[in-house]
């Protein structure tokens, strides 16, 4: 049992501290425009790569045939922040409170969170880890655990949830033609574009920011992406920029 | 980011430590006979008792009409113990290797294990916590997480996994007289007998250990229990024994 309780440790402590087995390499690089649940934006791929004493090809022995892993990562961007027993999900509007326990908030007692996503291949030359794709996971993550997707126990049909019943309702995504014109200039151009009309269709504005007419931008896969809102359910991606 | 690197630490230490936000109180005071995955035994019923400063109703709000939570636990019974870049999973017969990124094994770099059991109500007086049932953890498990199953994000009916692919073949459960009578006699004599019925029928014996005619005995919900293996697909309760 390795239950401290001694002055200098938070209340409950339990030791030993956790180690990262891998870091995250995907297309997102700032928190805006990631979505907010696996599975949802299926172009987006990225590593999942072993580090340290970890990289090691028989870890992931047996992976080759399983289709789906859940990814226990570090909530890195906002780990030493607060617990709070309550919060508002930004899916109900940013208006509704929940305990912290009915959701997948980051501002959570442990920083820990949980994200299944699809295995592409398996990889153990020239590093080791997994290709995936379906990742909501910002690039840098800290991932302290990767276990096998069961679908006998983790697929439950009959489940329920009345706050996050159904997948979010999908934006129309147009293009100007000069967002356009600079994707056609990319060589992943195509994979780029559909991965953007994914993560726009998910709005990835904030709740308590939703004006229509205003310009928004975000960062995924190596470009900048300008993009408005002036009819309420179409997003038009005005400018497509390649950073440097 | 809270990623340290010095000397005492291990490689990879995430700092701060987790904490204990809760508590298991279940059925099985020993390891022989839980539930390998949860779900598996509907009867196993328990407590998540939230503690310390986590002990607050208002963490909990929301998860009333939340027909399951996962729970995020703390592998205490083996916490410390070395982690093993291959394990062999008993579900394979014990001789079959495979890495431990693709089980779900004890044996992990950081020892925290993902169970998801059903909400049978939520309780904010006298003590905080879930009732639940479809747990697979031994009583005094500690909690580091609970979090709502979101059907559109988990519950992926597309996966697959080819060392898990159906629950277990269910051995045919037979009780003796003695046992029977044993079990008349206890006021939750019923239940107990619909819990012991649903761990048998898994077969808790371990994998490297499956003898006919050896007298096999284990602990569930405040009785001990014995039986043995006579045909292959049967299990038989010879005795049941309420303790003290």
């Amino acid at each position: 049992m390795s239950i401290m309780n001694t002055s200098s440790s938070p209340p409950n402590a339990l030791a030993p501290a956790l180690t990262v087995v891998a870091v995250v390499e995907s297309d997102f690089t700032g928190k805006f425009g990631v979505p907010r649940q696996p599975g949802l934006s299926p172009s987006a791929r990225g590593r999942v790569r072993l580090c340290g004493p970890y990289a090691r090809a028989e870890a992931l022995a047996g992976l080759e045939g399983v289709s789906h892993v859940w990814l226990l990562f570090w909530f890195h961007q906002t780990a030493g922040a607060p617990w709070r027993p309550t919060v508002r999900p930004p899916r109900l509007g940013g208006n509704r409170r929940l305990g912290v326990f009915a959701t997948r908030s980051t501002y959570r007692p442990n920083p820990i969170g949980l994200s299944v996503v699809k295995v592409e291949s398996v990889v153990t030359s020239p590093w080791v880890g997994l290709e995936v794709s379906g990742l909501d996971l910002v690039h840098g993550t800290p991932i302290v655990d990767i276990k096998p997707y069961l679908p006998y126990a983790d697929a439950l049909e009959s489940a329920v949830n009345p706050w996050a019943g159904e997948a979010p309702v999908a934006m129309t995504v147009v293009f100007a033609p000069a967002a356009d014109l600079a994707l056609s200039a990319l060589g992943d151009g195509v994979r780029i574009r559909r991965l953007l009309e994914e993560i726009l269709a998910l709005d990835p504005r904030p709740a308590y920011q939703r004006d229509t007419g205003r310009l928004y931008h975000l960062e995924a896969a190596g470009v900048e992406v300008r993009f408005r809102i002036d009819e309420p359910a179409t997003i038009e991606v005005c400018e497509v920029i390649p950073k440097p």
